[in-house]
């Protein structure tokens, strides 16, 4: 099944994504272009991987780290499907990055890799974007630079595990301006998404609707105020966002 | 007002803390000996400062930012007044330490400081439990070191701003099986409260409930199993909890 949210004549609706329409669970039939997208689910906390693939961190001038490097992203940060990612002022370099998002069935701890898809619901898209500029000295953790409202837009749907294979082997591209700038596939995980699970249970309990970044390949590249975003992982569709100066938001809730 | 929450015969129960009792909204008086105490608000995230006290960026030997050091708390590592506090198996730097913790009233988005205490429901205490262990190298977030399961004890009450004066001038006292350890006062906060909400909210919205840590002052040491903590902060009480081997969770969950 395909879940997804949506804001919809002020109201959240959700339920099943059919063609071009919501069918919510007491049998409405809503047309997506009559709605907003939301992100698919509501996570209790966010968690990302830094440095999950080779080419990434090489492109980065790093080294992968030996254990997971972990970050939050705050819920603050999540946004939807067609909405804008607010480009900071005076920034230069802000990036994209395509993930493979994990969404958790229900609250576990201590889970084993071997049993770790067992409490997984689903996977989506999420761009972890990241603003450089913010990441002055790398003692600091990420929350300026990833933690910027609207720095994670996350969907365009859930996808139920039953309808996705294996989520260690799925393409990713990512397009600005139609154009393809990054290119990978989950098969080049440092770590595969059941031991990541297993790693971050170890420590911390994930609730269910806690989201999971996996990470994201080679091929970062600063975007600027008017360029067009598209993530596309296979077999999850396309999450697509505008990057958008930050003067139109205040714009929009003044 | 002083506000509670609390499990009392599995349902959590919420209301005003006065002496023995908490008097909840439907008028029921429960005794809170007969009740567990939970931390007093339901945040959407918790953010934390490093290194808002010169004196304990002194003994870390490092040197304080210019920009405040964010990061977060997980929500699963949230826990109350009296909780076990869960020290990992085989960790050796576990550090408590004590701090106001803001509580945020209503969403906000670029807040001067001037404006800044308006949007404040009040303050509790946090003892932002630390097991330096897991931070190996300084690139790291300190997701694991920081967000462990228990790491977040918050209470015992949130005390609402009509009943705190001045909050960056409180003396702060962390005892250990009831010998005095940390001593330090709001006062020397490098970034004041309401700094600290401007800074924030300048990229990041604050919703209500939202909790913010604003530093520990020197005088960090390690605990170990069989300790308790009492972290006391001036006109806020103070937050009990005991350190417990993590084995014992295991016992109790299993």
């Amino acid at each position: 099944m395909r879940w997804v949210r949506m804001r919809h004549q002020g109201q959240i609706v959700e339920g099943e994504w059919i063609g071009e329409f919501v069918k919510t669970g007491d049998g409405r039939e809503i047309r997506c272009t009559d709605a907003d997208w939301l992100p698919p689910v509501v996570p209790t906390k966010v968690v990302g991987l830094a440095l999950n693939y080779r080419d990434h961190a090489a492109e980065l001038g790093l080294e992968n780290p030996e254990d997971p490097a972990l970050f939050f992203k705050p819920l603050s940060s999540l946004t939807g499907h067609r909405a804008p990612v607010y480009y900071p002022e005076g920034a230069t370099h802000c990036h994209y990055e395509t993930e493979v998002a994990v969404v958790m069935d229900r609250s576990c701890r201590g889970v084993r890799a071997e049993q770790a898809l067992d409490y997984v619901r689903g996977y989506t898209i999420a761009n972890d974007f990241t603003c450089r500029d913010f990441i002055r000295n790398i003692f600091r953790p990420p929350v300026r630079a990833k933690g910027y409202d609207s720095f994670c837009p996350l969907g365009p749907a859930l996808y139920t595990k039953d309808i996705i294979g294996d989520p260690d082997a799925l393409e990713i591209v990512t397009r600005v301006n139609g154009e393809i700038r990054q290119s990978g596939n989950t098969r080049h995980l440092q770590m595969a998404i059941p031991d990541i699970i297993a790693y971050i249970s170890s420590f911390m309990t994930l609730e269910a609707g806690d989201v999971i970044l996996t990470g994201t390949p080679k091929g970062i590249s600063p975007v600027y105020p008017g360029d067009q975003m598209a993530c596309e992982v296979e077999g999850l569709g396309v999450l697509v966002n505008p990057v958008v100066p930050d003067a139109v938001r205040h714009a929009h809730h003044q």
